[in-house]
C-alpha cells in the first residue's frame, strides 16, 4: 500500500500475519503423546518512506504478536524490530543510524521473514545470530566489472547488546563487516534478501560472503542481550569477555532452485582480571568452579555460544508454485560452551524436509510445512527438564498471508 | 477507511477510543467515600482486508489501552486481541486459523464492544468466558427454507488456554462448538453482533443459540489463561481437571427495541490422579485441606469458576438516537467454586440500569450512563480485602468515538 | 498525511523517529572513559480526527520505542501517551476527557517534543512536571482587544497519578489551571507550541503565563506515578501528602530568535494523621528516622520533589536554517527534597550549547547535537552509585525524521 502526500513525500505500509502450530514427540521413550503448541508466530507491520528528494528516507518495523523472532534462551519480546533513518549518500553508498538488522550474523538473518523457504530459520541462526542491533552502519554496492561482477562491503558499530538494548551500554562497542561479492551480477527482484527463488532467475546468480565481528564486552551469551550476565574484577568494576564471530557463507538461485550455505565460527576472549561474577538476584560471587576445580575462564566460556556450526540447504519451486525443500544444520560445541546446554542446545544434527504452496507469484500468502528429525547427545532434556533418551521429531505447518 | 491497492486488494482501517470513569460507594457502612476509577477502557484499532480472489481474507485488531477486556482475577494485558487469516470454501462456509472471539462463550461476547447498550458487558462474562482463543475455527451459515429460516453452525478446537498463550500449552485441547437458529431471516447490517437495535429492524428478527465446550485440561480458572493454576499426579506429571461449558442464549431485536438472554452452567472434571499442586512460587504441595479436612477435588473445584448464571436484558432506542436500558444478571456459585470468592464475585444479583445518546445513526459517537445497584452475599470484601457490611452502588460513565 | 472518508470524515497519521547516541565523562577523577550510551529516544506515531460536523474530534499518539519520556527516577514504558474525546463547545471553549499533557506542567512540557530547540528538555521537566495525565480538561481562547490581545484560560481536573494510572485511583484528585496572556497576538502556525521560530514570526510574539495544581493525596515524588509511595494512619487507612505546584512562564519569538524561560516552585503539606510507611515490599513500618531523629514530615518531605528551579534559554535559527541554542537552568532543593538525592539530581546548575541543522523549513527532518556542563554538588554519584568528585560533560546527538 503506498502513499505519496504533498511536496513529494512517500509512505509505504506493509505487513503480515503468521499463524503457527508445531507438534513434537520423543522417541525411543514409552512417551508417545504428542506435544502441541499453537502461536502467532508473526505479526508484523512496516512502514517506510522516504522525503521529496528520496536522500533520505526511514523505516519502522513492527512485530505485535508478542513472541520472539528467535524463541529460545534469550527472549526479548519487545515490539520494536527496526527503526532507522538513511541517508544515501550516492548511489552506491548510505550511512544509517537507528536500529536494524546486522550484517555481521549469517545471511539467512538478512532475509526477510515472510519469504523463508521453510516454516523455521535454521539453528544456525538461533545459535549464533543476534537478530538486531543499534548504531551507525555503512553499506555500498559497487560494480567492479563491466560484464557485471558487484561487491557489497558493509561495516556496522553497534553497541552489540542486540535488540531495544536502551538502558545502560554494558562493554564497549562491537565492530564488524561483511563483504558480499556477486560474480553474475545482481538478484532480481531483491532476490538476494529472499530465500525461495520465486522470481525463477534466468539466468545463474550467486552471492558469496563473509562476515566479522568483535564485540569488545559482552553481557549475554552471544550479545543479543544486555546486562543478562555480569563479571567484576578486584575493584568492583565491570570487566566483560569479548566475543569475536566469523562467518562464511553463499546463496545460489536459477530458474527456481535455491541453494543456501552457511558456516559460523564463535569464539572468546576473557580478560585474566575477572575475579567476580554477579548473580541473577544482584548478589557476587568469586566461585568459579567447573567439573569440579576453579576456573576462571572455562567457567565463563561455559555461558557462551562458542564453537562452530554449518547450514546448507536448498530447494526447488514448480511452476504450479509448489516448492520442496530440505536443509541438514551441524552444530559443533566447544568443550565449555553453552551450546553443550541439555535442553536448549546439546543437538548436533538436525534433518528437515518441507513442502510449500505459493498462492500467488509473491512470498503475499503460502502455507507451509515441515518435518524435523532432531539427533539429540546424550544429556539432553526436555524443556520441564526431565532427560530424554532418544531423539525428536517436530512437525511444523505455518500460514502466511501479507498485505 | 478503505483502501483499495494494485491488483485488486482491500484493506480496511477502523479503530475507536473509549474514554470511561466510575464511582463507587458503599452502603450499610458508615464509609461515604466515593471510590472514583479514570481509566482508558478501550482504544482499539482493526486492519482487515481480503485478497483479490476474495477467497482469503485477514483480520488483526489490537487494545493499545493496555487495560484488558475482563477487568478480573485474571488480567492479560497484552495488545494483540485478534490475529487470523481465513479461508471461504465457498459462500455458507469458512475456516479459519489464528486468535479470535470464540462461538463456546456467552451471546455478548460476540457482539462488538463499541456497540453495547451498557457501558460494560454483564458479569455473565466475566464469570464464564474466555475471551479469545488460538485455533481452528469452522462456520457456516445455512438458509433452510425458502422463507428465510437459517442455521448458523460453528466448530472450534482451540488451545483452550486463552489470549495470547503462546508459551507451552498446559493440558489437551478445547473442543466446542454453536449452534444459532434464526426463524425469521439474518438480522440487518450485522445486527447480530450489534447490540442495541440502532436500524431499527422493520421486521422482527431472532437468534435463539446453544453452546457447548469441554476444555481438555484447563490450568487456570476457566480456561482463559494459561498455567496460572497446576496440578501434578503421583509420578510428578502435570494432570489437570476438564472444564465444561454449556450455554444457551437468544437476541431479538425489532423496531428499535432489543432483548438479550443468556444461561451459562459451567461444570468440572476432577481427575484422580491428582495428589499434588504447584504453589505460585514453583514449590510442589500435598495439602489440599478445604473446609477443614483434605479433599483433592472440592479444593481444586473451589479454584474454578463452577455454577450458573443467567442474565436478561433490553433496551429502546427513541428516534432521537436516545435509548434506555435495563439489566438483571443472577449468579449462583457451586458450594465449592471460585465464584464464592469475596473480593471479585460472591455477589448474586446485579441490577442495573442506564441511558446513552447516540451522536448519529450508527455507533461512531456516544456518550453512556449507567448505575448497578450490587447484592453482595455475606462475606464479600472490597478490594483491599476488607470485609464489607452492606451493598454496592457503581456509576460508569464512558465516552466512545469511532474513524 | 490526510485521509477524508465517506461522510465528511476526517483522519491524519503522522509520526517521527529519534535515534539518540548520549557521551558522558566524568572530570576530576582519573577515570577518563567515555560513557556511551544508544537508543531509539522517541518512536511516535499519532493519529487525529474528528467527525463531520467538526465538533467532535480525537486524537491518539503512541510510543513506540519502548522507552519514557522522562528517563528517570519514575520511569514508565507504556506505549500509550495521549488518548482523547474533545468536543469544541464553540469557537473559543472546548471540553477534553482523557489522557494528555496538561496545562500545571511547565511551558516546554506544552511544546511538542519534534521541534524542541536542544536534543533534550530541561532539568526543570525532569525535576518537577507530570508529563501526562487522566482526567476532564477546559481549554478557552479568547480575544480582549481589538488590536489583538489574546488570554487562554485553561483548568485541568485530573486523577493525578500520572500517565496511565489505570488501576486503583490513590488520593484525591488534582485541581489545577494555567492563564496565558499573548499581548501580541496568537503565534503564527501554531509556534506557541513549537520551540525553535522556523517560520520567522514577523512581528514580535510573546506568551506570558503562570500556572497552579492542588494534588489531593500523591503517592509518588510528584504525583507522576500511582502507587510507588504509600503511607498510613492510626487506623491502617491510607493517609497521603499532598503535592502543590506553582510556575511561572514567558516565551518570545521575532524573526528567527525564540527565548523561554521557567521558573516553577513545589511544596507540600503532610497531613500530621500519618504515622506509618508501606515498604516496596508491601510491609509497613513506624520508623521515620531522618538525620538521626524519628522525624514524620521530614522524612516524607525528603521522598518528594519539593523545592524551586529556572531555565533560561534562547537560540537563533539562521536563514541557511542552522540554529545555534543556550541553556542555563538552576535548580535549589529544600533543605528535605528529593531532589538532594545524589544519583539523580543534586546538581544545582547546568550550561548547555547546542547546534542543529533543519534539513527543511519545518520541523521533519534535522540534526542536533549539544554539550552540557553539569555542576554536581558533593555527595553525588554516578549511575552505578559510586560518588563523583567532580563535574559531568555531556554529549548528546539526536536526528529526527518526521512523516
Amino acid at each position: 500500500l503506498n502513499f505519496s502526500g504533498e511536496k513529494g513525500y512517500k509512505m509505504r505500509l506493509e505487513g503480515f500475519i503468521q499463524p503457527y502450530m508445531e507438534t513434537k514427540r520423543y522417541t525411543g521413550t514409552d512417551d508417545s503423546e504428542l506435544y502441541n503448541r499453537f502461536r502467532m508466530r508473526r505479526l508484523r507491520m512496516q512502514l517506510s518512506g522516504s522525503l521529496a528528494d528520496e536522500k533520505l528516507s526511514y523505516r519502522l518495523r513492527l512485530d505485535l504478536s508478542g513472541t520472539s523472532e528467535a524463541d529460545l534462551d534469550e527472549a526479548n519480546s519487545n515490539i520494536l524490530l527496526d527503526a532507522y533513518i538513511r541517508y544515501s549518500i550516492d548511489d552506491n553508498l548510505s550511512v544509517t543510524f537507528g536500529q536494524k538488522s546486522t550484517p555481521t550474523d549469517n545471511r539467512e538473518l538478512n532475509i526477510n521473514s515472510q519469504t523463508l523457504q521453510l516454516p523455521e530459520r535454521s539453528r544456525i541462526t538461533s545459535v549464533f545470530s543476534t537478530i538486531r542491533e543499534f548504531g551507525v552502519f555503512l553499506d555500498g554496492t559497487y560494480r567492479i566489472t563491466p560484464g557485471g561482477m558487484y561487491v557489497r562491503p558493509a561495516v556496522a558499530i553497534t553497541n552489540g547488546d542486540g535488540q531495544n538494548a536502551f538502558k545502560k551500554d554494558y562493554g564497549g562497542l562491537k565492530y564488524g563487516g561483511r563483504l558480499d561479492f556477486l560474480p553474475f551480477g545482481l538478484f532480481s527482484n531483491f532476490g538476494q534478501f529472499r530465500e525461495a527463488d520465486i522470481v525463477r532467475e534466468r539466468t545463474p546468480k550467486l552471492v558469496v560472503g563473509m562476515n566479522y565481528s568483535y564485540n569488545d564486552g559482552v553481557s549475554s551469551r552471544r550479545g543479543r542481550n544486555s546486562g543478562s550476565i555480569l563479571y567484576l574484577n578486584d575493584r568492583n568494576e565491570e570487566e566483560l569477555p569479548d566475543f569475536i564471530k566469523l562467518g562464511v557463507d553463499f546463496m545460489f538461485k536459477y530458474q527456481g532452485f535455491s541453494m543456501l550455505g552457511e558456516y559460523v565460527k564463535g569464539s572468546a576472549k576473557v580478560s585474566k582480571d575477572i575475579t567476580q561474577r554477579v548473580r541473577n538476584d544482584g548478589s557476587v560471587s568469586s566461585g568459579f568452579e567447573i567439573d569440579g576445580q576453579q576456573h576462571v575462564a572455562n567457567y565463563i566460556k561455559n555461558r557462551m555460544m562458542l564453537g562452530e556450526g554449518y547450514n546448507i540447504q536448498a530447494g526447488y519451486i514448480f511452476t504450479n508454485l509448489i516448492s520442496v525443500d530440505a536443509r541438514y544444520t551441524h552444530l559443533r560445541a566447544d568443550k565449555y560452551s553453552f551450546m553443550n546446554n541439555g535442553t536448549f542446545y546439546n543437538r548436533p544434527n538436525y534433518y528437515t524436509i518441507g513442502v510449500s504452496k505459493y498462492l500467488s507469484r509473491n512470498y503475499g500468502a503460502k502455507i507451509q510445512a515441515s518435518f524435523t528429525y532432531v539427533d539429540a547427545a546424550p544429556g539432553s532434556n526436555d524443556n520441564a527438564g526431565n532427560p530424554i533418551d532418544g531423539n525428536e521429531w517436530v512437525g511444523r505447518l505455518i500460514l502466511t498471508i501479507g498485505f
